[in-house]
């Protein structure tokens, strides 16, 4: 066996103190896949004394993370401390320019900055890998990289960030609102205490432009992706969802369509007995559409320390193992600038919710909107109330584009006789 | 970029067909990812003249696939000819020997062969590799031998068979026996004329005992398998498993156990809304129960030219990048010989259902039979019928041995008030 790759490991928290367990274990299994031993040297954190449930006084503690980069005895930097810019960046970067190899599970970092450290780690020979960043310990990197690449990939679906699923499938079983099922999910430690980039769809952004680099081989557009959070879902739609054979997710889309690659992050209505639909509580889930090889789809479970350190520990052996290969799957200099599909060129079917006081009087003002704009609906939904109290109307249309719906809805809001602004729900066929 | 590396393609059916598809085409973004072009020099097949949509007037032509082994223009055979001993043994073995890296899809070859041809690889440094053998399309050996490694597995069960899937599933949705959806399923091309080894289990055990060696690191054991098809499986059993909330699929499953390893390949009935319950027709799924890292799930198509080929070319993209590595994850000699957990010592529930005539007299010697070995019962369905006919009882029980359940079931069958052979499925909760 050659000698053991040597880890400078930047971050203690759940996922640092994980991977640090791992490796002081019996790793003979892993050196056996890697042909080689893989061993701590280094480490960094904030606080050197706090009781992570690991012995670490054997590794050498750097108060600044940057002085792994430079170590000797460091021939791969794991980088576990997140945010876009800061430290992580620095660090990555300085460790790439010192000629070693960089794990990482910050998908901030490399949504913003993925190209121009690929194209480092590349120009050096070394590895950049990711697969913590995705999905926690599923091996969707690894599957989108290495695994469906013979076949054009037509389409990524995921659900990408298990906070707003929980919340949702919470929602679901308990018919309560979203602001109390979210304070619910942060008291069990489900989602942060600022849980803005959770349920506003950016941190599902994040994983999605990476999941549509790997996918389409083209340069992460992060700003590309249209999003929409979960902040507006109420149990009634949940419930209607349901009555219609549906299940509200957020979901992150990217799409190969002729005008381009479409990408989107928002509530969608995804038909019950898909395998999408049937993800509950934290799980994450991508479907791949991967053309002549079929669909796809690969669960588990998508943050938290297991399956998080789960996924640094593979990047680790397939660095330790040579396996090192372009960080997105083609060279960075290869990577497509790739049009982005207008959103209002996309055709969908859409779930739309109205607050009405009186029935007859108001259909034939919604339906003329709809109408007008040649929205035609498919299936509806409208229950009795006592009369007085405001109702819902409830409808799925035909397929139709955005621009049309919107205007639709946009006259039908100014009507006296709708209240609250209506809701608009994509539906998706996973 | 590196000289490409030169492909044997041994075997021309569907898949290797389109294996030689894909490699016609445009193969640039599998030279990214390898760093090197993959071509195919020679191929070898029983005709040479037929029309396999693909222009192979390129490559030699060998009539004898074994003349691939020693050809110099050849650095990996594909063998897809199939079977365990013969041609397809022969011409790996050789291949080895010949020190040119090995990609195949025959599972049932290295089900019984498998750790002598990985020393066999390993001594010389190649690869061997067989993604394509288990389940198509899904990257599941990559997930197990690369991804999911950083925690024991605790289990492994999973729907591996499509032409079973494929029956179960058309029997539930129409109703009908077995043996007319056999039929359907030779005239629609989901099974073989000869479907033994699909609807025996055979082709599972194949893929359940790689599985099994890739999970928990023993030598592959195909006669450690106890093995139950799904020709005895009724309609009514399928409409019984879904009044009490569970659907009939023939799975495979292997799970350490303090007794040693389990692997079984039976008819099992699987609880609703749980994710293999949900796989049909033709799909192949995998959950793996990966310790710390939690549950995953990997589902799609299992055989077919499309998702097989992808199979091929990812593992031929590795062996490009020399990503060799030992085939079953860690080297031939450092797999486990593991006890077999014996049968009898797996408590397990059961669906039962028994013929009788007259229920009011046969069930307290049914419910006697049971009391004495001790198999008490959780559920019960008995509907009626007009007098004089006969009818089914049927029943779940609460966790019991094999021992006890088939002691009583081979009393309650000698009853003269008894149609029929009882039958038994046991239930999985995956």
């Amino acid at each position: 066996m050659s000698s053991p790759l040597r880890v400078g490991l930047a971050g203690l928290g759940n996922v640092g103190a994980g991977v640090a367990k791992v490796l002081s274990g019996d790793t003979r299994s892993l050196a056996w896949r890697a042909g080689r031993g893989i061993e701590i040297t280094a480490i960094s954190a904030r606080e050197k004394k706090r009781d992570r449930g690991v012995d670490l006084s054997a590794f050498a503690f750097e108060p600044d993370a940057m002085a792994l980069a430079s170590r000797k005895d460091v021939d791969v930097v794991v980088e576990l401390i997140g945010g876009e810019e800061g430290v992580a960046r620095a660090l990555v970067e300085s460790a790439l320019k010192a000629k070693k190899h960089v794990v990482t599970a910050n998908k901030a970092l490399l949504a913003r900055h993925g190209p121009a450290l690929a194209a480092l780690a590349e120009r050096n020979d070394l590895a950049l890998k990711f697969e913590a960043a995705i999905c926690g310990g599923i091996p969707i990197v690894k599957a989108l990289r290495e695994g469906l690449i013979a076949y054009d990939i037509a389409a990524v679906r995921g659900i990408l960030n298990g906070t707003c699923n929980f919340i949702l499938t919470q929602m679901e079983s308990t018919g309560r609102p979203f602001a109390d099922v979210l304070t619910e999910a942060q008291r069990l430690g489900y989602a942060e205490a600022d849980p803005t980039l959770d349920i506003g769809g950016g941190d599902t952004a994040h994983k999605l432009t990476l999941l549509t680099s790997l996918a389409f081989g083209t340069v992460p557009d992060l700003d590309g992706i249209a999003i929409r959070g979960i902040e507006n879902i109420s149990p009634a739609d949940i419930a209607f969802a349901g009555e219609f054979g549906y299940r509200v997710k957020l979901l992150g889309v990217a799409r190969t369509t002729p005008n381009g690659i479409e990408q989107r992050v928002h509530p969608a209505m995804v038909p019950i007995r898909t395998p999408l639909a049937d993800v509950e509580s934290s799980f994450n889930a991508v479907a791949v559409d991967a053309g002549a090889a079929g669909p796809f789809v690969f669960e588990g479970r998508g943050a938290g320390t297991g399956p998080t350190s789960s996924a640094v520990i593979a990047d680790l052996v397939d660095v330790a193992r040579g396996a090192i290969g372009p960080a997105f799957g083609r060279p960075a200099e290869q990577l497509l600038h790739a049009k982005r599909a207008p959103a209002e060129a996309r055709l969908s079917a859409y779930y739309l919710r109205f607050q009405v006081l009186h029935v007859p009087g108001v259909m034939a003002e919604i339906s003329r909107h709809l109408d007008n704009e040649q929205v035609s609906i498919e299936s509806m939904i409208q229950r009795g109330r006592s009369p007085g109290e405001p109702v819902a109307i409830v409808m799925i249309t035909h397929e139709t584009s955005p621009v049309a719906v919107n205007r639709a809805l946009k006259a039908i809001a100014a009507s006296d006789k709708v209240f609250e602004t209506p809701c608009m729900i994509p539906m998706e066929a996973a």
